[in-house]
């Protein structure tokens, strides 16, 4: 069994150095983490956190579970992964992958969860093991980003840059998520004494581009969208019908992640904290593990500067 | 202890249907899956992996390192992910995210990797456990789309179109990938006869639509786009200049992965079967855990027609 006195004389580092390397990477320079990686790959080392696990009775490894159809996977997610990989592993837990409704806890200490609806939460309220959700359900520990709020900023943008009619382009889904944005949309426009104009669509660019050219937009409009996919098709339908953007037309999207930037201006947005979704995500299920009761988490979004508000 | 008996008793179904549930989750039908994933979840069931795994000196776990930065993930990664997910659990084993070079072989079989560059191949060759590389490299298992056959694909179909001026747009890098793509347009155009035409670009859509902006596109030309970024930014300089698509201008990318579709018109691209790139490299790699020899696996992508062109 090679130990890790043998990784460090073989890398001419000290022992602590090791550890670093394994548990808290970012305090070693890339260099070190290099050479110390080569020889704990030429030597075959293990560490023994089997050893560990026996010891504290745990797995030290988490299951994020995402429910969503393939084809229905939104970019974001390779994003959302990467950050709750980094952030169990500075907790000292791996991450296990899992695409179905398989909550077995073999191996298992917790579990992350996105893409929940709702024929799901009874499932996940009956678990035996702490479990975090990606999204808001009562009573079970959950992380989301303040949706209603995100909308109000876009809402609170567009009308400080003086736009005479100000739409709101929804998703047609009863999610809470969807609600929430509309609600968001809804308290601005009667804070500022302003009439709404709502609208629901698929959540698709082709769509929205579609309805808005029938709509006759005809200048000094802005327009808060659901989703970052919905101010896409509005950003197209505006330009195919010769406005400026953002003189004639205003737009916000929301999710800001991947879309907004490969639209042809960038889109102003609504971004998805995703690092912070993640911290506050893992800390919630590792207080849960150390006994504690935790309260759901509403994390308040950003307004990002694109090119399509002034 | 919960025994798999008690869960099919409590589930009212037999115990083939629980372990259909757990190991074969295709087999049954989702209804009974959600019964079962319930009673497993109300009774804290535990499958015996700990046993099969000492019993066969496995941890049935596959740890995939992907090693890109995070502001570099493409959005496919969920997607391919997802697959290796589910390949993986067909196989009986779970898959473990990791985000750095960490090759620690705590409870890990063997790896997947993605994202290696040449810096990372002599650790990749040095590891005691069975890995596959999404990518090319000699010497180590790996699996990846045949890029020049793409391309060649590219060039022929814009060249059946008939377009009198054939351009390829490249990126600039030197990996392998990029490479090979370009090496099949100089293949398919060579073999027709026809004069090269090749730019490199940074992989970007508005870097493509300022440079062809500069080109002046005159009508009756095809673009053989590396990625599908640069043929969105082809697109987009085509209708700016005035051009109809296709008939002015005939737009061939490559990955087929989220961007296609999000173009104004979907974009003709070539396609990377990330379903099946994903099977060959679990296969790979339970070849090689059952002690057998592999050669790497090269898939042919294939033409998925959109809109750009005939």
């Amino acid at each position: 069994m090679v130990s890790l006195l043998d990784v460090a004389r073989a890398a001419h580092v000290s022992k602590m150095t090791v550890s670093r390397v394994l548990n808290h990477p970012d305090q070693v320079s890339p260099e070190i983490i290099a050479d110390v990686q080569q020889v704990i790959a030429e030597l075959g080392y293990v560490q023994n956190r089997a050893g560990r696990a026996l010891a504290n009775n745990r797995h030290y490894n988490i299951a994020f579970i995402l429910l969503d159809d393939i084809n229905e996977i939104e970019p974001y997610y390779a994003h959302l992964l990467m950050h709750l990989t980094d952030e169990l592993r500075h907790a000292g837990y791996t991450l296990e992958m899992r695409h179905d409704r398989n909550f077995d806890l073999t191996n298992v200490d917790g579990f992350l969860v996105s893409g929940a609806r709702g024929s799901d939460f009874e499932l996940l309220q009956s678990l035996t093991v702490p479990v975090v959700i990606y999204g808001t359900e009562p009573g079970i520990p959950s992380v989301d980003i303040d949706n209603k709020a995100g909308t109000q900023l876009a809402t609170n943008a567009l009308l400080d840059a003086g736009y005479a009619r100000l739409i709101y382009l929804g998703i047609d889904m009863s999610e809470p998520f969807a609600i929430n944005r509309e609600v968001g949309y809804r308290d601005a426009m009667l804070t500022a004494g302003r009439t709404t104009e709502i609208y629901h669509l698929p959540n698709d660019e082709h769509a929205a581009q579609a309805f808005l050219a029938d709509l006759n937009l005809c200048g000094n409009t802005g327009i808060v969208a659901a989703t970052d996919r919905l101010g896409l098709g509005a950003l197209r339908a505006g330009r195919s019908q010769g406005l400026t953007v953002p003189t004639d037309l205003g737009i916000v999207g929301f999710d800001g992640i991947y879309i907004h930037q490969l639209a042809e201006l960038p889109l102003t947005t609504i971004q998805q904290p995703l690092a912070t979704i993640a911290q506050h995500m893992v800390a919630l299920l590792m207080k849960q593990l150390a006994g504690e009761t935790v309260t759901s988490v509403y994390v308040v979004p950003e307004l990002l500067h694109g090119a399509t508000t002034a």
